[in-house]
């Protein structure tokens, strides 16, 4: 029997209907499914496929050791979260030597800052697996704002929230347009490197880009605002126009 | 009669199965379908979709006035490229105002470098206006090189390749990760910035990502390779992982 192959399927930014077509096509055939999600919850990923899969498909919920709660710099972090991957990329290995397909859900796209990556490490050397790619976060929070992000010869700099202050206002003032991730709790701190930079005045803050919840405002409005962890910042580039 | 509205439609890196669902069904069913080309060609966006429309669908070829053999920082490039936009917003518009619905099909991500983006700031004070966003030719790139474009705290700075060699080597210094769109003919100074910033043994060289034409190979490998256009240049982040 020959092995099965492991997809790390993109569902792109929330609405299924940015889904791609190959991603649609794989998860309305699919027999197992499988998925991260924080213990107890139903997970945002398995949210975005529900009434899409069939209703035998075999679901394998991967949860997670750890919360945010823990610092990421802590040891302890990253050796309950290496022995979680290497615990379900086994389960999964299993699967696809046994002869079986197994979908991956991936938030966004799999291979930008998404936790497949983890999987997809310790699984192809072992495995085929394949990678479909997806819209973006970033990508639906700009279409978001009605603006386009890059123009001409504009350099788009990619942060993350979890980055130093210094470390974001070094690099917001060297960029034309700019994309934070993982935004959550550094809000403040994403702001204040803003500040920092001369750009505050021209960033927004999308929250749930595409989903039902999607909440699109100027940063400066945003007050003390608590945001979801998966909120970007954005400040749009200006360059060569015709 | 109610007006029309003009969609961008993002129809993704070029693999029409990595169309979104909602760019699949809206083309699917378009009675007006607008798109760029170069005069005498068939133009790489109705490429994508041929097959897909409607027979009776009206087909709107945008043909460009200019070739980039015109250099992007003389003045009559800006004056014919900003004429020729204003013309064919101005057919697009009287269609909307006609009542009818008009589909441009937009190669990657409509707000992401796009050409749609001078149409959709000539049209949408004047008649409604939709964009659907689409997976980036970049993710489609960073995917064909199987490894993953950026890890934890990882910054990715995207470029275009008609920057000076300065700058490119400056934002290549600084970020972790990149991308360099338009590469074309702009490889031997984007690949002398590469080695300048001391990057250049970790960059990839992508053709006609997700297209059957798919290259994929190590830049140092390239040689005097010609490249086409939308052809883009990654390196990998190298950053936190479990």
């Amino acid at each position: 029997m020959s092995a099965g192959t492991v997809y790390g399927v993109g569902l792109g930014p929330g609405d299924p209907d940015l889904m791609s077509v190959r991603a649609d096509r794989l998860l309305r055939g699919a027999q197992h499914v499988a998925y991260f999600r924080k213990a107890g919850r139903a997970g945002r990923a398995r949210t975005i496929v529900e009434g899409l899969l069939r209703p035998d498909a075999v679901e394998i919920a991967m949860d997670y050791p750890v919360t945010t709660e823990i610092p990421l710099d802590d040891p302890a972090y990253a050796a309950c979260l290496s022995g979680f991957y290497a615990e379900v990329a086994g389960r999964l290995r299993a699967l696809a030597e046994g002869g079986a397909d197994v979908m991956v859900l991936c938030e966004g796209d799999p291979f930008f800052y998404g936790s497949f990556m983890h999987l997809y490490t310790r699984l192809k050397d072992h495995v085929p697996v394949q990678v479909v790619p997806a819209i973006t976060g970033m990508s639906a929070a700009w279409t978001a704002t009605c603006i386009p992000i890059t123009w001409g010869d504009d350099v788009l700099s990619v942060l993350t929230g979890t980055m130093s202050e210094d470390a974001l206002a070094r690099h917001m003032a060297e960029a034309d347009a700019l994309v934070v991730m993982k935004v959550g709790r550094n809000l403040p701190k994403v702001r204040a490197a803003l500040e920092k930079a001369g750009k505050l005045d021209r960033a927004w803050l999308v929250e749930c880009a595409s989903m039902e919840a999607e909440r699109v405002m100027p940063l400066a409005e945003a007050g003390t605002r608590t945001v979801p962890y998966f909120s970007i910042v954005l400040v749009h580039g200006q360059g060569r126009r015709p």
